[in-house]
């Protein structure tokens, strides 16, 4: 597995579960190594660290999407197993790339968009859909960073500055009016088996996703549509491993692809406590071929909530015993260095209804934050 | 951790989770190692190494009962935090101090027992309580070892020969009529909080668990008894830690205290998937006087089946995608050498009934043991 994050480490808890060869790539002090994964040191963008972890592996994959695409098909192109492929990859390495692969796919739904390469295309695209509308960083992205939203033309010059200063390509997008945020997770082995979770509610602030419930406000046709994209979405990029995709639910029941992310995802999180599977076994599971766990809810709702560094700095998990007072609370803390506005860990609760999952889930990760 | 096997292994899951240091004593070759549990080299038999486990850490917790109490009594002397206290241990390293102690609490029932010292004593307490009896070794015994069901005076005299051979010490026990065998697991912190699991009906074959069911087939008044005697035990021996214990329900719907075991237990597995707090977790919280977790069980039901090395003497993980396949299967593997007979891993099912999920889990454990 490239990558050695949180992810890469609830990966390494469900690979003792089968007693899978699990090796990370990534620094000592990362949250993987931690948690005891076997580590590789090395960065993803590193041909020769990929080389070698390739080398001692079955098979190839990925914890984030900060990964050289050039390089991974010089592997496969060598008889690696590298899962999701390259070109699946490639779908959250250039967001522009996905919105246009997205938008060729009959019966998916994206916001309109358009690529920047010069202040006039934002011009264009704005007298034809209005203000405000949304660039975004083609990619490096994540938790709201590589996103801005402009409500004028004075905006998006100063957005479109930074980002350049930045070195970030861009393009532009619709901003969409939104019901609600859906996500779900779909799992599919290069054998074609295909298993999809139900969808959930998902919270953002600030562009980071802060909490997860399920099952969510939109209702049970909405949610369907949402499990059936995704297993068409799945089909037709030839997904082989674990891929969130992110839905804009817009008025009139519209339902919007915002994102797809080609790993496991904070959005899926409570499936650890709220379904037979994890989507870090289900994840290990897919990129191996071996056969898909069941999705189905174990409990009639669940809730997950972020644990994100309080501005002080402190360090949430020294007020653990706090949060594990409240009943039901499932911490998971990342073993990483407290930092304000880091994601440290989160709390899932399984419940009755979702908004009693979300109320202790809450409490329990405001008790580590220390809010009061 | 004293000990490194798989108890401890899962430990070390539930650990990360909480991100807690934990630190096992055992060999780089155990269960716990092989999931990159931080190891100390040794055992628990050896005074050094408990001693440098014990000022590695600031509380000392155990996965087996094969310490040295005199040994613990030194370091609690040192103010180490021995949890649970060497007294407690006791009862579990010496089985004729636990039925002793058992005994003499107002409201346990235990089988009619006597010490054994020489031939006479097995007569004369089966001219009391009758054939068949069972002979029992003092300490060491697990898994069906250190048992002799004995139908006369014959072959009383075969198991006493045999055990004396060994170097045991034995106890003789009444043999009573089993309607059925209940499990109920109990964590007590050193600062008096207690949480209780509910009861789990258990099957055992030739002295080693096969499989568990939640809820059991003995009725809602058997499982609260159970749960209540579990509480009264809990506080009346002092438990710092989590303690198993194994009960007989005799005709009659009389409850008899069989065996108790300080420590997570095989009996406990399904809580993992069953209950908002793994039994791994919970002996964590209780020995570091944490919150102890919610017990309420997720799902309507579970069963828990394990996973023998098969005669042939193959390896069950190598037939993992069969197991894989059974809908709902939630497969645990220790990365143990395969060996006849030998525990190798577990599986657990939820679903709506015992038999529903017993039915599902032997299916996956079956495929993994290759029964046809």
């Amino acid at each position: 597995m490239v990558g050695a994050g949180q992810l890469a480490r609830m990966g390494w808890q469900a690979a003792i579960s089968l007693d899978l060869g699990l090796i990370c790539l990534g620094s000592t002090g990362d949250a993987a190594a931690r948690a005891g994964a076997p580590l590789l040191e090395g960065s993803g963008r590193d041909a020769a660290a990929v080389a070698e972890l390739a080398a001692r592996c079955d098979v190839l994959t990925f914890e984030h999407e900060l990964v050289d695409l050039a390089m991974l098909r010089g592997l496969q192109a060598r008889g690696v197993p590298v899962r999701p492929s390259a070109d699946v990859l490639a779908l959250a390495v250039d967001k522009l790339h996905q919105r246009r692969t997205l938008s060729e796919i009959t019966g998916v739904d994206v916001p309109a968009f358009a690529p920047v390469s010069e202040p006039s295309d934002i011009q264009t695209f704005a007298e034809r859909h209005g203000w405000p509308l949304v660039l975004k960083a083609r990619s490096g992205g994540y938790d709201g960073r590589g996103v801005w939203m402009c409500a004028d033309a004075e905006e998006a010059m100063v957005a479109l500055a930074e980002s350049r200063a930045a070195g970030l390509e861009l393009y532009v997008e619709q901003a969409v009016e939104i019901v609600a945020e859906l996500a779900v997770l779909v799992a599919r082995s290069p054998s074609g088996r295909l298993a999809v979770y139900p969808a959930v509610e998902t919270f953002q602030v600030d562009g980071m996703c802060r909490w997860v419930v399920m099952p969510g406000r939109f209702g049970d046709r909405v949610a369907a549509r949402a499990v059936e994209l995704a297993g068409t979405l799945a089909e037709r990029v030839g997904l082989e491993g674990l891929m969130a995709i992110e839905l804009f639910l817009a008025p009139g029941e519209r339902l919007l692809v915002n994102e797809l992310a080609l790993r496991t995802h904070n959005t899926g999180h409570l499936h650890t406590e709220a379904s037979d599977t994890s989507q870090f076994e289900q994840h290990l599971r897919a990129v191996l071929d071996l056969p898909l766990g069941t999705t189905t809810p174990r409990t009639p709702a669940a809730a997950m909530v972020n644990v994100v560094g309080p501005p002080d700095g402190s360090d949430p998990a020294s007020r653990l015993a706090d949060a594990l007072a409240v009943p039901g609370a499932c911490v998971h803390l990342y073993g990483k260095a407290a930092r304000p506005g880091r994601k440290l860990g989160h709390v899932t609760v399984c419940a009755a209804t979702p908004e009693a999952a979300l109320e202790s889930a809450r409490e329990a990760a405001d008790r580590l934050e220390r809010h009061e």
